[in-house]
């Protein structure tokens, strides 16, 4: 493994230590006792990546994506760190695993997922297994061979069903790692299976809820908030969410004006305590679906009835043509941690296999400004790997002269939080 | 974490793979599907190192130290690998552990030892364990702080007994690591603990002995050499052990020059089946204990017989005065790994936690020759870490273009191998 020099942001992480950040790494004995607890308790999912949002005052997740790609992101200086996490978590199942099967998104022409992807595969051949891509592209017939411009290739192989397993050929593996996030619903193909499954289907986003995710993070903030003495809303954002809503016809929208007015008093009111000096605001988006996609950002109930028809039918269908009919309303944090001189806006997106953290990267684009989401359509973002793997803090350190692994660490701590939201999602659905 | 640069090895590691080397790449996956089954047998220790020496037809490992020290010669960058290997290590214990108490050697004056000791502890620590050093030195009666060159410090405190467990004042640990190699027998404070000690207590070198770790050794090579189709020799040092010998009395010496003998002539036919131009060599040292002492060299039975009166007395004591009455004779692997322009020679040394290998070093002195150790009383070699992890070969890489991550990942298959006869050494214990 070749140490591949890192841009050191100057300013998203040279700031000094925020208070919640301070709180964090001065509990760090606490919290790593908590989470053995947590995890004892409720295994962690395969992997996630998770969204944070760092306002200083405030850091929180603001999205659990169970099918992570990005992988081409991360650090090659910490790879052996992937390596040896997708090992523990595999050698956690309880039967020998030799042979994995990856489902990746159907995607042929998207370089940047097909690069994370190659990445995925080589960490996990890496771990000493043998890796195939099995697709479920309908009309593929043949092993479709994409080479991409790092140099790596994959190879998409028709997925085939024979009794209760799946496979390609000969290669039948003993664990499937989803990949693909089944949008367009659960593949007749993957249905009760002999074979381990991970994560389980019902993690799908045709059947999960972001509001549902958010409950349960919800609980777990103000479990762990007990514990660290802490306000949880310093590290969960509130959210409230609708039943039905058509965009197009404006149905539903009522309760969604009612509820972007009760959430925005709130913040204001935790901003008043806190004497947070900034404008609240609140993200309104998709309940189901990814890719930041159905997503607005509003700072005031007059923002929702000034939606024109353009942004009503943006708001109203995301990845594969599905239509939105429920949406959450999402407390806005800002994102206070900027990069370079000219303060471009950095959000800080967290890995994890099993609950081992192992790294990360800052979105970075300049055309964003602090409460925009940066994980929008036809956004290029700009990653920029973290130089530290986010389990390592300097408990002796003084706080503000070296901050940066106290930084990482309390985003991999805000990060795990969110992946034990994910876990006890998983509890319930299996 | 900072990414510290490492000197990269010019000749030791930049020369083409040999064949031992090529065939183990070649067959990563049967190796670790094989691994994963051996551990699902035999558990790992909590940690070892072992020496290894290359010598390009044959790499094997000649010394396995199941209470390592060292932990500051790795490269900083694996910290993360090992804070995660720590977690890990502990969470496979079926209850909850928080408080760890290593228990180290009395030395207060080997900085070397006690910049190891601080590292140790700084892992353990990031991996989010509250830890403490329990001194076993008979008239310690306060906590002693030693202020170490890195700046790091280490706090030798007594340790106190309390019916069936052992602390310190208020802090009572889950989980005792012993870093102290009890070369002077099984300490009373530590038996019939009801907290868990890793490793067993019977481990200790007052208890174990080489041969029966290299008879455990040669059982794994040889199913190994099965499974991927090597003759094992190419990973197994030949050895033979002896009754009872007294150097100073010239008892057991007959048996000692027959043993040698046969040894040599062993060597001999198998360096004629390989066509290898080497002069075969055997080492005879101490059954039990470390340190590198009470060992020498010997090319011939005349060199027994050619003893002097210095000599016999210096193979005669080890660590701590203990007297050798057992030795093991096993056969000399060359180190032909050299590095720089000197061609100085060079001994690879892989850690271990759990069966996760997470780094090592190499040890490098220009005084000595390719048949002599490198870890002699009086020596002081060079640590240089390595600048990989040992666990990420590439597979598709051309293998004589890079050949680094290739020769690393041989190194930590070897001692992986090493490590799972220590484990079924310490089955045979438990």
């Amino acid at each position: 493994m070749n140490t591949v020099p890192v841009p050191h942001l100057t300013t998203a992480h040279s700031g000094p230590l925020h208070q919640v950040e301070r709180h964090l790494v001065d509990h760090q004995s606490d919290i790593e006792s908590w989470f053995r607890k947590q995890w004892r308790k409720t295994p962690a999912p395969f992997y996630a990546s998770v969204d944070l949002r760092n306002a200083g005052y405030k850091l929180a997740p603001v999205d659990t994506n169970l099918f992570p790609a990005g992988f081409n992101n991360l650090n090659p200086a910490f790879e052996a760190l992937c390596i040896q996490a997708v090992q523990l978590a595999v050698e956690r199942l309880p039967h020998q695993v030799d042979r994995i099967l990856i489902i990746p998104e159907n995607h042929t022409r998207n370089f940047f997922y097909l690069e994370s992807l190659a990445s995925l595969q080589q960490i996990i051949e890496k771990a000493g297994f043998e890796v195939k891509l099995g697709s479920l592209i309908a009309d593929l017939t043949e092993p479709m061979t994409i080479t991409l411009e790092s140099g790596k290739s994959v190879c998409l192989e028709p997925l085939q069903r024979n009794g209760n397993s799946v496979g390609i050929g000969e290669f039948v593996p003993e664990l499937l790692v989803l990949n693909n996030d089944l949008s367009s619903g659960r593949p007749e193909i993957l249905e009760s299976l002999d074979q381990a499954v991970t994560p389980v289907l019902g993690l799908g986003w045709s059947n999960r809820l972001k509001s549902v995710h958010f409950r349960h993070y919800q609980e777990v903030a103000a479990e762990f908030g007990e514990h660290i003495e802490i306000d949880p809303w310093f590290i969960d954002p509130f959210f409230r969410n609708c039943g039905e809503i058509d965009f197009m016809q404006r149905e539903g929208s009522s309760c969604l004006e009612r509820n972007v007015d009760v959430l925005l008093k709130e913040i204001q009111e935790k901003y008043d305590k806190y004497k947070i000096g900034c404008r609240p605001y609140v993200i309104i988006k998709a309940d189901s679906g990814t890719y930041g996609m159905g997503i607005m950002t509003v700072n005031s109930v007059d923002d929702i009835l000034e939606l024109n028809r353009k942004q009503r039918s943006r708001m109203s269908t995301i990845k594969e043509g599905q239509k939105v009919t429920k949406v959450i309303i999402q407390e806005g944090v800002y994102t206070h941690e900027t990069w370079g001189e000219e303060e471009t806006v950095a959000e800080p997106v967290v890995y994890m296999i099993d609950h081992n953290v192992v790294g990360g990267f800052y979105r970075v684009h300049d055309a964003r400004a602090a409460n925009e989401n940066l994980n929008a359509p036809g956004m290029r973002f700009e990653p920029l790997a973290f130089d530290d793997c986010c389990i390592s803090p300097e408990r002796k350190l003084d706080a503000d002269a070296h901050p940066h692994p106290h930084r990482f660490y309390t985003y991999g701590v805000i990060a795990r939080l969110a992946l034990l939201a994910a876990a006890r999602e998983t509890e319930a659905q299996v």
